[in-house]
């Protein structure tokens, strides 16, 4: 069998300008990045602002098992399917971070049949968006300390600087730090941490920012510290903004690229999905509904997290009213789920199957809170039986979701026929009535209770006491009208990783929380988050190669 | 008047594709990003590997003062006016570093009617070249630290660890850092420094490969640490290379662009000019003399420095034959060598004029060493008197050089023609003997004496204890047929930066020497070098901004 990576290399591009034609995009509202990738000019934004919008199909999936669930692959097949059918579809998605490569993961830019190519650019440095989103958040850090060495005329406390540096690597030793070490000349010493570059507020500003004005409104309102006197110190007060924004200018303008079968795709933005809100940005999704009667776009993790937020934050912010949603399981999942040890997924187990299938129940009656049509594919293993597709598929009709199984790993567009048949029909013949989960004027605690109580099925909240502390201060500070942002493991309904299936009885334990100001939410922390990955003993940089023609190897 | 940014913004940009026509490169060897700049294609380079080379000229100047010589700028004009006489010259310039555009300097394009553009983009992330290098620095960081996080099967003393991760920023406070602080799952506690990007190796290492398989060569053999029995670790070791060499594999392509005429500039990689060689890629180079008549390139700070590791290490490496070099200086430079104060420098002061320009005597006759045609020129500012001027001339011609005086800050290649034809004459009349200063087989020892004595005028070298047993540690790593590379203030011949002119009686005193195993040369540190910037009390990026269409404002 091929390798994702062989598939990506063996395929025939067509040149971006020809991709672009086919929804209507000029060579003059390209900026090319080599053969294969550009970026959308403002220009271009601008003059389809008053079209109106295609249909939006959100991408989620149950919680991720080690078993794979393929929400990218997926996303992609849909949309080949879609265009393979005649239709007008467009992707939009999530620029994959660089540093997760030289770890344990692969790329994310889907896998065999189903990808988006140039598979070793996009995951590599790309437009070099990331670069530049480091480099606005390094550049704040760097004059946040220099004021202080400079004087500190804003009383910043050393103690309380909030703002964290990032680099687009896996790279545990700088989780905690300390600088300015030296001498006198060599700055103040105090305690730091780096985070990935994918975890700093400027990449979730980047990607809820609606144009260049906005971005700026956002990135100089982040809160980097507060005072002595306890006042929040912002990027505006450093006078960064302009700086930063300058950096950020062609960042800011979505990249187009293309699937192995010439679908055109919108890749723009990634911030994480836990701290932040994991989808791609607002002005790729708003841009891609302009350009094409489809759009199809995915949130991070499974529905729990990244549906909620992709809804609660990103719809909430940008106006985006969804028209279906995908919910993509797998039968290895659900049997995962249901306790089966990974090593035995490929045995057929339908009492497996029933039990695990609870996760995916939850997810579905989650859905359908937000008022938006459900379609549920099952991602297609060849160990699949056709008694557990069956009872999935039963139990899915059950529940008034559509159904279909997906094979576009394997097949591309075609073995997405099926689920786009399917995601056709609810668009055409079922009304979405998208509402968000909770009120802006709710309380943070009462939002949060909402999420907990809605959505992970939690009977209640616990709040230590710095995160009580701190969302009192959020709330003096005028940002409780705020939605939030829920930090919580992606692997359970819970804030337990080992919970699997459909818990109850378990309460969600708050940590900390903190405000992002420029981003809009305020940020809810259980257990413990890592936002800076380590490496692993045998990374996967030990087996990266390129060779004397350029072609790299060992990326997947 | 204008500003550099606003000349610069009002220039009329021809497509890249049109200016790399004017040199035989079609557009199928170009990768385009955005309209104005491209990469030229690994194809391209090979197919013109075997064509004869044209003429290479070097610019270089006396010591920097603040009162500002225009190397660049000259380098720029010149190009421009050969192109005006119907010569086809190309340009081999350097990258800009970004993290200095928000300290104090503004960028590093060339000024006036003599700059490279789109210069925005050239002093922000141009084609992500010094992005690729930051990430592949730190990626060797994080392996680094991964592997003795994981067991260090190498036995890589913490103490010992030479590699410094970097940033392309001014950030004082990173300098001196500790690391790995937390938990078990944190990483070993140990001291680290960031350098900033243009300071790292791989800077050095990928400006002086000539393509991918010795990129590789290079990067493996870069030293990382030492183990607690004293055994180098290299990249290699640590199963790095193939990793950082795929992060760089556009990296090492080189970078069209254009002049304001319009003029081809090739720009492509900027090490430090003291702790390593500071000059453009060979690549660059290399490419740039098989694509036309005549290349103008430019070496770092003064020739003491820029131009002596120019021949000594660039040419010697690559095996470049340089036709003839340009000496830039001012007349308000040489005052200030002879003692005014910056203030006063727009007065008439023949006295001074006469004491200062033993520094260009000093350069005139280093250069004369390496057996190369010597053309000085005086780039012009309107307070320069005419006696100045002529005794200055006068000054040249006695010792063999040829003299003209460039105008092209105002007026662009008209400004230039004159010296363009003073550099033709001693193209077209003067033969090059070029020679290295010294042998590869001389001690280090015997380098740096050579050095100091016949460029920095010095009476001898004193050594630190430490840079004593480093030598020694090198010469029995096998390393001593290395090429050294001085790191001395840029501001004097001497190693102290207040003595100006052409100081007399002093020693060099080494206090550190470390090696490059992957750029190959032997690093010898004379007095405090800075590789960390700071910020300044009121940096430059305070004022810097961007309005809705992308224009920056304030780079400047």
């Amino acid at each position: 069998m091929k390798t994702d990576i062989e598939i990506a290399q063996e395929a025939v591009m067509e040149p971006i300008g020809k991709v672009a034609e086919k929804i209507g995009i000029g060579e003059d509202d390209l900026e090319l990045y080599g053969k294969y990738k550009a970026k959308l000019s403002n220009e271009l934004i601008k003059r389809v602002e008053e079209r109106p919008d295609g249909k939006l199909v959100l991408m989620t999936a149950i919680n991720p098992t080690p078993a794979g669930e393929g929400k990218t692959t997926t996303s992609i097949g849909l949309a080949q399917a879609f265009c393979k059918m005649g239709k007008k579809a467009i992707l939009a998605l999530r620029e994959p971070s660089l540093g997760p490569c030289f770890g344990i993961k692969g790329g994310a830019a889907g896998g065999g049949y189903s990808q988006v190519v140039p598979m070793e650019d996009l995951n590599l440095h790309f437009t070099g968006d990331f670069h530049a989103i480091t480099s606005a958040n390094n550049l704040l850090a760097a004059m946040l300390d220099n004021h202080i060495q400079q004087g500190n005329e804003l009383g910043i406390d050393p103690r309380q600087v909030v703002w964290k540096r990032c680099l687009d690597m896996n790279d545990r030793v700088l989780r905690n730090i300390v600088v300015g070490l030296g001498s006198k000349m060599d700055g103040m010493v105090r305690e730091d941490h780096f985070v990935i570059t994918v975890a700093s507020e400027i990449m979730a500003v980047l990607c809820l920012a609606d144009d260049m004005e906005d971005l700026k409104r956002r990135l100089g309102r982040m809160i980097v510290a507060y005072s002595f006197e306890g006042k929040p110190v912002t990027a505006d007060d450093l006078h960064a903004t302009g700086a930063m924004a300058a950096l950020l200018k062609d960042a800011l303008k979505p990249n187009l690229v293309q699937t192995l079968e010439h679908t055109p795709a919108i890749v723009h933005g990634g911030p994480f999905a836990n701290i932040a809100h994991g989808c791609n940005s607002v002005r790729a999704t708003k841009t891609a509904m302009k350009l094409a009667d489809i759009t199809i776009t995915e949130a991070g993790f499974g529905a729990d997290l990244g549906a909620e937020k992709f809804f609660d934050i990103k719809c909430r912010m940008a106006g985006l009213k969804p028209d279906a949603v995908v919910l993509v399981a797998t039968v290895r999942a659900l049997k995962y789920n249901g306790g089966v040890a990974k090593a035995d997924l490929a045995q057929e187990n339908l009492d497996a199957v029933k039990a695990g299938i609870v996760n995916l129940e939850k997810h579905i009656e989650n859905l359908q809170k937000f008022g938006v049509p459900v379609v549920v594919t099952l991602n297609a293993f060849a160990t699949d039986t056709q008694a557990e597709l069956d009872y999935v598929e039963q139990f899915c009709k059950e529940r008034g979701c559509e159904f279909a199984i997906s094979e576009v790993w394997e097949k591309g567009g075609e073995g997405g026929i099926a689920l786009a048949e399917k995601v056709l029909d609810a668009l055409e013949n079922r009304e979405s009535n998208f509402k968000v989960l909770y009120d802006d004027e709710l309380s943070l605690k009462e939002k949060i209770e909402t999420i907990a109580k809605e959505i992970y099925g939690a009977d209640g909240v616990t709040y230590a006491n710095a995160a009580n502390k701190e969302l009192k201060r959020i709330e003096d500070l005028g940002m409780g009208d705020f939605p939030v942002c829920m930090a919580k493991t992606q692997y359970s309904l819970s804030d337990d990783q080992h919970k699997l299936g459909r818990p109850s009885g378990f309460s969600i334990n708050v940590r900390e929380v903190y405000v992002n100001a420029g981003a809009g939410f305020v940020v809810v922390v259980t257990g413990a988050i890592m936002t800076m990955p380590g490496l692993p003993k045998q990374p996967a940089a030990n087996n990266i190669d390129v060779n004397e023609e350029g072609a790299i190897t060992g990326l997947f």
